[in-house]
C-alpha cells in the first residue's frame, strides 16, 4: 500500500508543480499563501463529494476527477469569478495506483484547461469521500450575488439543462436511448462543463446569478428567497437538447425543471441588457435563453405574499407542476 | 430526518449570523467573499477528519467539534497567520439533533475564541466525515515555512509534547494512570488548543515552523528535508507533563517524540533570538523548550549526506532510536 506521501507526491504534487505557479506557497507546507488580484477579493467555494450519492461506485475515475474539480469551478461561474487554485481533500479505501492515475489526470486537465493550481490538500484512508475547496478572483462589487433580483428582471438559463438527469435515468433505466444519445446524456451527467466564461462575461450585465446544480426549479427559488420577490416561468422554455428531445415530453419538462447535476447558470438580468447578454453569451460560446420574469412580492395577494414560481406553457396558461422529490440521488 | 437545509441553518448559520461578520459575504451563495489584511496574503489549509481513523466512533461530539477547528487553526498558527474564518464540509449517516447541537457547540465556541467566522460549507449523507478549510492572514515576508531552517538554528517545541499519544494509548488500554491524570491526557487528546497566539509572537522571529501532527520526530524530518539540512536532538529534552512523567521512560520517550495529534509547534531560530523566542512564548503563554541544533548536511559523511535526525541522549551520548510505526492511528 503506497504512504500518504508518497501517493499524494506521485499523483498531484510532481504534476503540480509542473504547472505554472500563482500561490506564493504551494504543496507542501502547513498553509498554502494564495491572494487576489489588486483590488479584488477572494471567492471560496466547497463541495463535498461522497460515493453512492453524488457519483456511482463503478464510475470512470477520470470522469469522477473532472467532475469533482468542475462542480467547484460551477459555482466559482456563478460568483463571476476567475479560478485562481483548489484544494483537494479526500478519503479513499485503499490507494489504487490506476484509479488514482486516471482520477488525477481528468481532475488536473480539468484544472490547466481553467489554469486553476491545485495548492494543498488532504488524504486518508475511509470510505470514499471527495472534498475540494476552490478560489477564484473578483472585484467586490461586479460579484454575482443571489440576493439582488429585481421585479422585471429577466429570468435566464444556460445550455440544454435536464441533460444530466436524463442521463442518470439511462443509468438506472428508467429510460432509454439510442447509443449517441446516450453517450450525449451520459456525458453531461459525468462530465458537465462549468461555465466560467459565462460567468466572467456576465460581470455588470447580470444582476444575481447561481449554478443550478439542484434542479432549476429549486435553485431558482433560491434567488427568489433571498431577494424577496417571485418569478413567473415558462416551463417550457428551457431549450431541450436533441437527446432530451427524444423523450416523454414528461419526462423532458420533469429532467428540464428539476433534475440536478446540470451545473448550467440561472441569472436575472434588467431588460435593457438583454443585448449585453447575448454578447455576453457569444463571448462566451453558451447558449442563453430568456424563460420568465422576476415579479414583486403582493402581501395582500395569498398567491404572490412569498417568494414562489408561477409557471406557464407557452401559452401562457397556467400550469401547475409538482417537481419535488423528482432527484433525491442529488437533493443533498 | 432534518432537511440539508434546515440541518445548516438551525446549527451553524443561525448560530454564525449572530457572530461578527468580516466576509464581505458569507454563508448562503455559491461563493463566500473573503479577503486578507491589507498588504497581507491568504493562508489556506485543509483537513479531513474520517471516523475510526482519526477519532473514535463514541468520540464526545463537543469535543470533535472542537479538534476538528483545533486541528486547523493549528496549521494558520505554524504558518504565523491570523485566522480570519473557515468552510466547514461534512457528510454523516444521519443528522441527530443532540448530536449536531453539542458538535456545533464545541465549533463554534473554539471560532469565537479565535475570532474566526463560519463563512460556508457543504453537507450530505454518507459515513460520518468532516472537512474543514481554514482561512487565515499574514504578510507574505513573515510567513513561518518549512524551508528556511538554517544550520546553526536552534530547533525548539512548545509545551509538553506526548500526551495526546499518552491519552490515545489510555483508551486503547495500552496503559493506565489515576483519574486526574487521565482526565488530563484526555483532554490533550480530544481538547487540543492550537497555538495561535504563539504562531503569532513567532513571527520574525522563527526561520521555520510547522505543527507537531504526526509526531516531533516525523515532522521535524519534514522541515529538515525541505530546507536541506539536518538536525541534532537531545531525545530527553522535550517536557514532560506530570501525567506523561509518571509511565515507564521508553513509553515517556516514545509518546514524545513519535506520537501524534499534540499540535504543538516545532520550529527553528538562530541561536541570537533566544531572548526574543523566551519573550514571545511568554506573551503567548506558552511554554518553549530549546531540544537541539540545526546541522549542515556533508556530502563526503555516508551519515550526513541526506537530511536526518541524530538523537543523543542528555549526557550526549549518541541513541539509536527507531520510532517508525509507532503512531498507526494518525499515520495518514
Amino acid at each position: 500500500m503506497l504512504s500518504e506521501f508518497t501517493l499524494i507526491d506521485r499523483f498531484f504534487t510532481q504534476r503540480a508543480r509542473r504547472r505554472t505557479r500563482r500561490a506564493a506557497l504551494g504543496i507542501g507546507d502547513d498553509c498554502a499563501l494564495i491572494a487576489p488580484a489588486p483590488g479584488e477579493v477572494l471567492a471560496v467555494s466547497t463541495d463535498m463529494l461522497v460515493e453512492g450519492r453524488h457519483f456511482l461506485p463503478d464510475v470512470d475515475p477520470r470522469a469522477l476527477g473532472h467532475k469533482a474539480l468542475a462542480v467547484n469551478l460551477s459555482d466559482l461561474a456563478a460568483m463571476g469569478a476567475a479560478p485562481l487554485g483548489f484544494m483537494l481533500a479526500f478519503s479513499l479505501p485503499a490507494p489504487r495506483e490506476d484509479w488514482l492515475e486516471a482520477f488525477s489526470e481528468g481532475l488536473l486537465e480539468l484544472a490547466d484547461r481553467y489554469d486553476c493550481e491545485l495548492i494543498g490538500g488532504d488524504t486518508t484512508a475511509g470510505p470514499l469521500n471527495l472534498c475540494i475547496t476552490v478560489f477564484g478572483s473578483v472585484p467586490p462589487d461586479l460579484a454575482l450575488r443571489r440576493d439582488a433580483a429585481k421585479p422585471g428582471d429577466d429570468v435566464w438559463v444556460s445550455g440544454t439543462p435536464g441533460d444530466a438527469r436524463a442521463g442518470l435515468g439511462l443509468l438506472r433505466g428508467e429510460w432509454s436511448v439510442d447509443d449517441a444519445d446516450a453517450d450525449a446524456l451520459r456525458r453531461a451527467l459525468e462530465q458537465p462543463e462549468p461555465r466560467v466564461a459565462l460567468g466572467l462575461a456576465l460581470r455588470g450585465v447580470a444582476r444575481s446569478a447561481l449554478d443550478v446544480s439542484d434542479g432549476l426549479a429549486g435553485d431558482l427559488m433560491h434567488i427568489l428567497e433571498r431577494s424577496g420577490v417571485g418569478a413567473r416561468i415558462d416551463a417550457d422554455a428551457p431549450p431541450k437538447s436533441p437527446a432530451l428531445a427524444k423523450l416523454p415530453l414528461d419526462v423532458q419538462r420533469r429532467c428540464a425543471l428539476a433534475g440536478g447535476d446540470d451545473y448550467e447558470l440561472c441569472f436575472t438580468a434588467a431588460p435593457g441588457q438583454r443585448p449585453a447578454v447575448e454578447a455576453a453569451a457569444q463571448q462566451a460560446a453558451a447558449r442563453v435563453t430568456r424563460i420568465g420574469t422576476i415579479t414583486s412580492l403582493d402581501p395582500a395577494d395569498p398567491e404572490r405574499a412569498v417568494p414562489s414560481i408561477s409557471w406557464h406553457d407557452a401559452s401562457g396558461a397556467p400550469l401547475n407542476l409538482t417537481l419535488q422529490g423528482f432527484d433525491h440521488f442529488h437533493a443533498d
